[in-house]
């Protein structure tokens, strides 16, 4: 049986599909559509279709991008074409931009290597990753994989398949976060901090 | 500085609206509607712009109903429309169905009252009720507001706005749930459940 008009059920169900959102969820966030305005609903389903419409992965750096052209990053000219930083996700380009200390481009894979999930070079951009580095514009890489499993080998693997085209591959250094307590750090981040100590 | 190209901020905004989304999440799942093949995300704008043109109340029970008529159940001649349930919200109405055991007709209140944010009875659909109570054709009203404070209020306030029509008003019997533990059961439900303790 049926406890939900058809269409009020549809709503559920699309948001029950979205990640972390379980029926419980869905079904609060389809109640609060209907109780938006009109206009606001519209500018909701709109901005699905717009985003949807209007993004596409930048040519050079496979990031996310509005209209089919380079993006921002790409065609600024005062950014340094020769340092290519490697992230796994346009997320990350977003945390690296907050840095303002960043001079390069990027260069975004859409993923790491998971052989659990079925994910190798091949699902990622690696492919346009090797021919950027080919073309001989880029002098070093630095690989900004998170530092878990699946980031260090997609790291490691990208560094051995690079290093071959002559250009210096770096990896962001491991410590301490800042602000953070000795006391709460984890070996293995206290070990890394050891080992990356600088003469101050 | 924005980190994410206009369309890709505006639908992270919209979901950040969304009740129990922070920022985060709302990033998550824009990136995910960007990640969705074209006719499903297609399809979930289409979802919410159908319900919203689809969905209206009843006019009857005020429950949610798809098109312009009487709902399902104001339409089931099978229906008891001599017994009346009082709920809250739609999602009342959803959890009374799953029992299987209601035979009667519904009024949904949406919401109760609730003075610290400033809705009383006039932003309730309590108009609707007591004209439906007035026209004589029912003969008990059960409520079933919800069993704080106030669900309580409200169930009170309409239990003497409605008596003097000559019906019967019930209140859903308060105990211990079925499949719990007693020693997990709070001294007000304990109490409730022993005043209304009945002979076996």
């Amino acid at each position: 049986m049926q406890y939900f008009p058809p269409a009020l059920e549809q709503l559920v169900e699309q948001f029950a599909r979205l990640p972390g959102i379980g029926r419980k969820s869905a079904q609060r966030l389809a109640f609060y559509i209907l109780s938006l305005p009109e206009e606001d609903a519209a500018a909701f389903a709109q901005a699905i279709t717009q985003a949807k419409a209007e993004i596409h992965c930048c040519p050079v750096c496979q990031n996310f991008s509005q209209g089919d052209g380079l993006c921002p990053i790409c065609q600024d000219p005062k950014r340094d074409a020769g340092m290519l930083c490697v992230v796994a996700d346009p997320k990350d380009v977003a945390a690296m931009e907050r840095s303002r200390e960043y001079p390069g481009v990027y260069h975004v894979l859409h993923g790491v290597i998971s052989p659990m999930n079925h994910i190798g070079p091949d699902q990622l951009r690696v492919k346009e990753l090797v021919s950027r580095v080919s073309s001989g514009e880029v002098r070093e890489i630095i690989m900004a994989t998170n530092p878990d499993t699946e980031g260090e080998a997609t790291a490691m693997y990208l560094s051995r398949l690079l290093k071959p085209f002559g250009v210096k591959v770096t990896r962001l250094a491991y410590g301490i976060p800042v602000g953070s307590h000795l006391e709460y750090a984890d070996d293995a981040t206290l070990m890394r901090a050891l080992e990356g100590r600088r003469e101050m």
